[in-house]
């Protein structure tokens, strides 16, 4: 599959963006974006599993109700949560939409929306209603990276990638998407805002399920549901202007698995780029009695303060990732599981086995780092991907509202 | 109750201790204790549920198995977990108990024995077996302070409490009580050790349900079970020289009081001294549907990444703490809950309160913090203990075992 890096949510046909800064944040960057669709787009949304749910979830998904979601667009801001900001926090997430439905001349129940930045804070309206002209009339099929940008909160690059894919002699989609994540990944809290175009003619039922899915083998295995944040929020788009049209198993299949490669894609990028990440590990569980269990395992390992500041440390503590395996609810026999450092056994049938200590403090030395815990309860596997804890995480967040 | 701070398992009558440096540390600090009593002293323990369990516990469980557990001695390690050890491990637990037991010529099936430190590693045993004839000739009913010393891994200081409590005009029992924590105290490996020592005379069955209970009361509310090392334990030997026997429930329940006060005191104590902590929390969970549901939300907090780093930045970013409640799987309706700071309610009946910022800055910036998360599902409630994320803390997990 041929994975371009430079362009996302604008390389499908009859998508533009645009994004600016508004003056939302203090220091001048970009925090203002939209997506516009030429017609009218299929739509499906994930949402975030957090009990408290920020107002622009609350009014997509008003949006979004009924049989047959559709959209034409989609309002971003960074800067600002808009979240447990209350009964004004929800007027000003529809007083935005409104206004950006009124430049664009269509309803208003065809712009969804979403924000990122700090909870807890009325979201500068006056500012964001203020920008809306500038953001629409600069809107272009070419400004998706400037979109990436205005996304991005701690994220210290911008993620985005687009591919397009043959179906037949004269048929083809495109795919483009961007995301913002940066947090610490798995943890709790971290936004992480996903944004998916394609020009591919698909039903309704068929595209919630294919997000869900592909969510489900992608962002879900760095995290996002379950433990997630206020805001947490992914989109996809289908306008169906390619004139492709997907309705076979087959061609269906073919979306879904480049939905899924686009998607882990991007999950990879979050995860190297975890708010002072130095190290990128993979986690792989192999045979579990449960795919979840796997992911369980792998997230168990992936969320311990303990492995992640040795592995920030270079300290090649394998005796931390099994105790943190130990305390996880998946099936298993602690007697059958053994534990890979790269292709080095450190611990198999209940024993620790006979290794070059130089050996692992080498591997742990690396930038990237692959361990395999096979825990012998059945045959599913999952990989799971973390980043290490650093001095700069803490500095992070210990500065990140003030 | 007076609880005395400078002693600790040789204030009741009977026992006898020590602590020596053995040479399992290699910086010269006290890394081998032991606890006597002088008659067969009647044994409660809990132990980690972690389904890798250090060779010391399975040991210790061996020991313990049947229905009147006894003991006369316990062997205690820092420096070494002796945990993922395999069969070796077993048989250097093994080995260190039979030459206690020769020393204190005592059956070994009367010496428990417990390890904290570095995960993976075999124990020294031989520098061990050197150490025990010193060791157990240094016992005495003084030296709880240096038995208090020989337990301590990353602790700053050594933690201990004791009492001696009147039941009638010429009945009183004491109990003494030391504890080892640091680590990052909720999450995942920081190993707990504690051992608890009483004079007076209580059954069997008692026993052991007293101090599942207190340990609930107390450590449970900043974490152990669950989420536990490969090491955590906890032993209570009863041996009963006071005279004073306790049978009636009236003078049960005065143990119990006095049980859950003493463990919640070094509970305390763990947190103030968790890893490269700067600050302390005390997080009050009210109105939940049940206890178990309020220490959960408690927890769900206390665990966060992005909350511990803001209380350490003294960032008042309280989104993230309802971002964690609402994360959490007690049950609650989010537009009921309310999140006071101190004594100002920032967040109720789903609407920011109108608080003044400095104040909540001024709040963030105490060494101690307290937070009031009152769920309104019910009618019970929990305090939760945690600390602040440093960079300490990045620094000491990132460097412990090289």
């Amino acid at each position: 599959m041929n994975l371009k890096y430079d362009r996302s949510i604008t390389f499908p046909k009859g998508f533009r963006a645009n994004g600016i800064a508004s003056g939302i944040k203090q220091n001048g960057l970009p925090d203002l974006g939209i997506i516009v669709s030429d017609s009218i787009a299929n739509t499906a949304a994930v949402f975030t599993q957090n009990k408290f749910q920020a107002a622009p979830i609350l009014v997509s998904k008003d949006n979004l109700a009924g049989p047959a979601p559709k959209s034409r667009g989609i309002i971003v801001n960074s800067g600002c949560a808009n979240a447990l900001t209350g009964k004004a926090g929800i007027k000003s997430a529809q007083r935005v939409v409104a206004e950006v439905a009124k430049h664009l001349r269509i309803s208003k129940k065809e712009v969804l929306t979403a924000s990122t930045g700090v909870i807890g804070r009325q979201l500068p309206t006056d500012v964001i209603i203020e920008s809306i002209p500038a953001l629409v009339s600069g809107l272009d099929n070419e400004s998706d990276g400037v979109f990436s940008q205005s996304i991005m909160t701690t994220d210290k690059f911008p993620k985005q990638v687009a591919v397009e894919v043959p179906i037949s002699k004269n048929k083809s989609f495109r795919i483009g998407a961007t995301a913002k994540g940066a947090g610490m990944i798995h943890p709790n809290m971290a936004t992480m805002l996903c944004f998916i175009t394609t020009d591919a003619d698909i039903e309704h039922k068929q595209l919630q399920t294919l997000l869900r899915r592909a969510v489900g083998a992608s962002f879900n295995t760095i995290t996002v549901d379950g433990d997630t944040s206020t805001n947490d929020s992914v989109f996809l788009m289908a306008n169906g202007l390619s004139g492709t049209k997907l309705r076979t198993l087959g061609e269906l299949k073919i979306f879904e698995s480049t939905l899924k490669t686009v998607l882990r894609e991007l999950a990879t990028m979050i995860v190297r780029d975890g708010e002072g990440a130095t190290r990128f590990v993979r986690l792989i569980v192999e045979a579990a009695a449960t795919y979840d269990e796997a992911v369980k395992v792998g997230r168990a390992i992936g969320v311990s303060p303990l492995v992640k500041t040795a592995i920030f440390g270079g300290d090649p503590n394998w005796g931390r990732v099994l105790s943190a395996v130990g305390n996880c609810e998946a099936r298993f026999n602690p007697a059958k599981v053994e534990l890979r450092i790269g292709s080095y056994s450190v611990f198999k049938k209940n024993e620790p086995q006979k290794v070059d200590l130089s050996v692992i403090e080498h591997l742990f030395s690396q930038k990237e780092i692959e361990m395999t815990i096979r825990l012998n309860a059945g045959r599913e596997s999952a990989q799971v991907f973390t980043c290490d804890l650093s001095y700069d995480y803490v500095k992070i967040n210990g500065e990140y509202t003030t």
